[in-house]
């Protein structure tokens, strides 16, 4: 048996079969470039043939097609919101890919459901039922598994952690984004940088070597490794938060585990056991016990992987 | 068919027979006194089978018995742990029900499970598959549905909404019961009256009348019905905490309903339109506006109806 996984990102499509042992013998990207609308949608059926034609050369029968998108999947509709890629508003993806698919089980999924799916399938989260995976990057999501399921709630936007409400009170620069992304999303933490140097006249240091373009976390991150106070103070309050933010998902959920992923974990990725201390202020006390916080095992597969689990759990009825 | 709903309380148990339509034929009420163990057990197992007998010679065969615990319902071991019943730290209840019950399927729940399943089946939940009981007492919990069951967490505890951090930065006085439990409990808004009356030395006024006993929720609602200054304040703040983590329950779960239910709505349930209010800053935009806010609709009954849904639900594989 071999599974096909496609990666949607913003700018670049993945391709993977994935063989019995999860391993991935055939691979393929294509780059979205300006594309839009059915223009993509036929890019990706396109590639999709072309994968499951080569793989069948190979001796390899695809026996489930699973997709991840960069938005939402609408289970109701098969239809799929992905703001990133114009025209994809309502887009009717499930019924274009039936059309080559045939009695080929198709599933889609939003990107964070595939992350956790991937962590649970292959990564840190191995085998959990009940765990999340927090993605931090230019803004906040969060995948969540519960009872070995998806949690798509009542209309597919579950796992809307950046609206996370953790500092009363209300603020009205939240509005666009919700409090949690505001304050320690790869976004907020350069905006907020950039905010202190302005008020902080006085300030001297490594921040200001970066003037002639927007600063990124990157910087950031660089800036507290040299021991900037700037850096020191805004990587202090988004420690503070995540910590908050993880202890809110473990007081509700009870999980295994919680996995930091998304560009921002990378370099953050060295402060979870500093989040972990500020999560177990806040959290129910027996919950913080039972669950480990952990950074993503996968690197750009787990897109592919995460999509193709979920298509094969639908086809086998495997309730990990 | 008939169900039986065993409701335990920390100090009386109701036991209800519940036929097709709903309806309760039969009803017991034992109260606990003094009793501790397995005499607590011998009053529910005794009590069970003396309605079970009752129930057969009407005509009514139980095919289905459904226990609420005022506690954890630790699922893969079959035992509670209730906090208010001495000796049942790991209590074997479902062993000693099934030596009376036979073959009959026994289905033990936490009561905030039941409050919501109640509510889903016969309140103002009804038919939905993703809902949440906030259960506002001496102290708060939340009772979780999603995708139509349960959440329980890895280790039963979940919806420990008592814990949520809402409030940074963190303050030792959480220490015990969480953060927003701190502020908006039963007892944390009788608490933080007293001592703001202790602390505004010039205050005059209708709290003042309660000095020969602890002050109660109930009073701070009838002096806040009355323009008390105090009170005006303390329940102004239990609004926002309420709100905030209502949002929060909506950003994550995406729900179709959020209950409120507990001794203290009760008098708080005519807040509850201010509690969206708040809420409507947080949440996730479109989320907030996919859920309704709602008081429980079920006065006494809803432990003995929620456990015995939860009872049917498992012998029918009813996915609701």
């Amino acid at each position: 048996m071999a599974l096909l996984g496609i990666d949607i990102g913003g700018t670049k499509i993945a391709f993977a079969i994935i063989d019995n042992n999860g391993d991935l013998p055939l691979k393929d990207i294509v780059t979205i470039d300006h594309r839009a609308g059915t223009d993509v949608g036929e890019l990706i059926t396109g590639g999709a043939q072309r994968l499951i034609n080569e793989a069948e050369s190979l001796g390899h029968r695809v026996k489930a097609i699973g997709l991840s998108v960069p938005g939402i999947s609408r289970q109701s509709t098969g239809t799929v919101w992905a703001p990133n890629i114009p025209g994809w508003d309502d887009y009717p993806l499930l019924k274009e890919f039936k059309a080559i698919a045939g009695n080929t089980p198709v599933t889609i999924e939003s990107d964070r459901a595939c992350y956790i799916s991937a962590e649970v399938w292959k990564g840190n989260a191995r085998g959990c039922r009940n765990a999340v995976f927090i993605a931090v990057g230019t803004g906040i999501g969060a995948g969540i598994m519960v009872n070995g399921e998806i949690l798509h709630g009542a209309h597919d936007i579950a796992g809307a952690t950046g609206w996370m409400a953790l500092s009363r009170t209300f603020d009205n620069r939240f509005k666009s984004c919700g409090s949690f992304e505001f304050y320690a999303s790869g976004e907020g933490i350069a905006r907020r940088t950039e905010e202190l140097m302005h008020s902080e006249k006085e300030y001297i240091g490594i921040l200001q070597e970066v003037s002639n373009r927007k600063l990124t976390t990157e910087d950031v991150f660089k800036a507290w490794k040299h021991g900037d106070k700037i850096a020191e103070i805004i990587i202090k309050q988004a420690i503070e938060y995540w910590g908050m933010a993880a202890a809110n998902l473990v007081s509700l959920l009870n999980p295994e585990k919680i996995i930091f992923g998304g560009g921002v974990f990378g370099p953050a990725a060295e402060l979870i056991p500093d989040i972990l201390v500020e999560a177990e202020k806040w959290a129910q006390p027996i919950s913080i016990k039972q669950v480990t916080f952990e950074p993503t095992a996968l690197s750009g597969d787990a897109g592919v992987l995460g999509a193709a689990f979920l298509a094969m759990k639908k086809i086998s009825g495997i309730k990990r």
